[in-house]
């Protein structure tokens, strides 16, 4: 297989393009590196099944250097992954994350890529969804700029598929967690505890609580459904894609100042019950439509968290 | 009450416009007359308390003449309204359809207009929703571009409620149809009969059955929800807006052909049950929401049809 991979140098892409490699498949990378980073490819770089190409895929004619009928899957990864980040720029924020898969869409349409595949996000669902939140949850309504970001690229992929008959997989993420993370609690609570080992302030009031996924069993969950045969009846899918279990902010902040610090450090809290405009207090994602294909993740969510902690702590040494 | 109405010389925007200096609002009119026309405000244009301004809201900066703190709300309905148009320029549609959006609660948020009332569609729930659609309809996978810009729309709208403490309603409209139709189905059947008075073509067969709303019917149920009260818990509604009953394209098209030709011209119709790519064979709201809340059209889908056929007949002589 050849697969376009783009975002390919962030945190989720690196590991891709690793596991396509490993599994044989051809790949091209394209990052802007403005997230992404070069030093993730250091397992990959120099094989000879894989290239990488400085990209900037809000750019309108990004593609124009790649070739037709070239590819068979296109899996879409920009985005300003950054959800706290949107507030201040909408407008940069949607750029990322909504412009990109404007950008990526086009690509394949115009490119001739059959398959879509795209990193959606819980963050669609809101702050008030049933819990565990199915995918055909009704009343979607995202509170920050992200996850309309993401929805809005739902809604888009799904015309897309109708008007020019690309077959287009939807995976909406819990947290993804792992060594390279660039963002996010477990990213923002080791740097802050290597910075200030006196007191690590925390935004609300710790019990916020989410699903995480480790990034190896995000990506062979992605992989596996990716594996299905292709039903021409069914053009666009959507699915959850996370571990059992939810992790409170709290127990993160434990676990944090046990693996950075030996547990040394204090912990304060805020008041509010959500970190910052946009963050959502609960995600709960109902896994059981991918778990019914026979797929499950290794970890669970608490493990997940404490492998990240620790894999993100020595990586960034 | 003053208000900016974004799409102000389009359609509906110029009636909407009427209808509020008739109620003595102050109105600001918006367009960048690519579609809307400056005859459409014939009856107004000189009034004390309307004005227009001619501003390409697809540019970041179309707000930067309007001054803080002076409107209470805007009314945004600016899109590119022909449904089938957007396939063939996915980019120029989504920029007329979501940036546009974008850049309306930009400047509502950096003008501090408290209030924002948009005009959605029923393209928001693609080709296959139960029916009569509800609101909190599952699974809405829109089948157009345009469809796909006003669910992408919507989000953002969630998105900026909830992140900057603006009120927003948000109308799904039914197919809105008025003596001033710049596009759609009647429009295009009216204009093709003045044209060649010996044989009609229909694209599809005949069985696409839509509801339609009458263009004052429309803009009294906007309204009427606009006066409620503002519940501080309740800043985003989404409410269907449409008449009892919907209409056939065969129906339109008999009517089109005895109101126009005297019923002389042989009408043809193809095999296929969808106009185009992106058409929905089938709409049909569920307006149980705002009847409610005591609100009625005072057209019937086939009433306002009838209506809308001889009135723009009449009006585009």
């Amino acid at each position: 297989m050849k697969a376009l991979v783009v975002g390919g140098a962030g945190f989720i892409g690196s590991y891709l393009c690793e596991e396509l490699i490993s599994r044989f498949w051809t790949v091209t990378a394209v990052d802007d590196l403005s997230l992404g980073k070069l030093t993730h490819f250091k397992t990959i770089e120099g094989h000879k099944k894989f290239n990488f190409l400085q990209l900037d895929v809000r750019k309108d004619d990004w593609f124009k250097s790649l070739r037709d009928n070239e590819y068979e899957v296109i899996f879409d990864l920009a985005a300003n992954s950054d959800i706290s980040l949107g507030l201040k720029e909408p407008r940069a924020d949607l750029a990322q994350t909504f412009t990109t898969t404007l950008n990526c869409l086009e690509a394949a349409k115009v490119l001739k890529i059959p398959r879509f595949v795209f990193a959606s996000s819980s963050a669609v669902y809101g702050d008030n969804p049933p819990f565990p939140t199915p995918e055909n949850c009704s009343n979607m309504h995202p509170v920050s700029i992200y996850g309309a970001g993401k929805l809005a690229s739902e809604a888009l992929i799904s015309a897309y598929v109708n008007c020019y008959g690309i077959h287009a997989k939807i995976f909406r993420f819990g947290n993804v967690v792992g060594a390279r993370l660039t963002h996010g609690v477990i990213f923002d609570f080791v740097k802050r505890l290597k910075n200030n080992p006196e007191v690590l302030d925390v935004l609300g009031n710790g019990t916020q609580t989410k699903t995480y996924i480790d990034v190896m069993d995000c990506i062979s969950g992605m992989l596996w459904k990716f594996d299905d045969p292709i039903d021409a009846n069914k053009k666009l899918e959507i699915l959850n894609l996370s571990s059992p279990g939810s992790t409170s902010v709290k127990k993160i902040a434990d676990w944090c100042n046990e693996i950075c610090t030996g547990s040394k450090v204090k912990i304060n809290y805020q008041n509010s019950s959500i970190g910052w405009i946009g963050d959502v207090p609960r995600t709960a994602l109902d896994i059981s439509q991918i778990s019914a294909t026979g797929w499950q993740a290794k970890l669970e969510s608490d493990s997940a968290v404490k492998k990240s902690i620790k894999d993100h702590y020595d990586w960034s040494k």
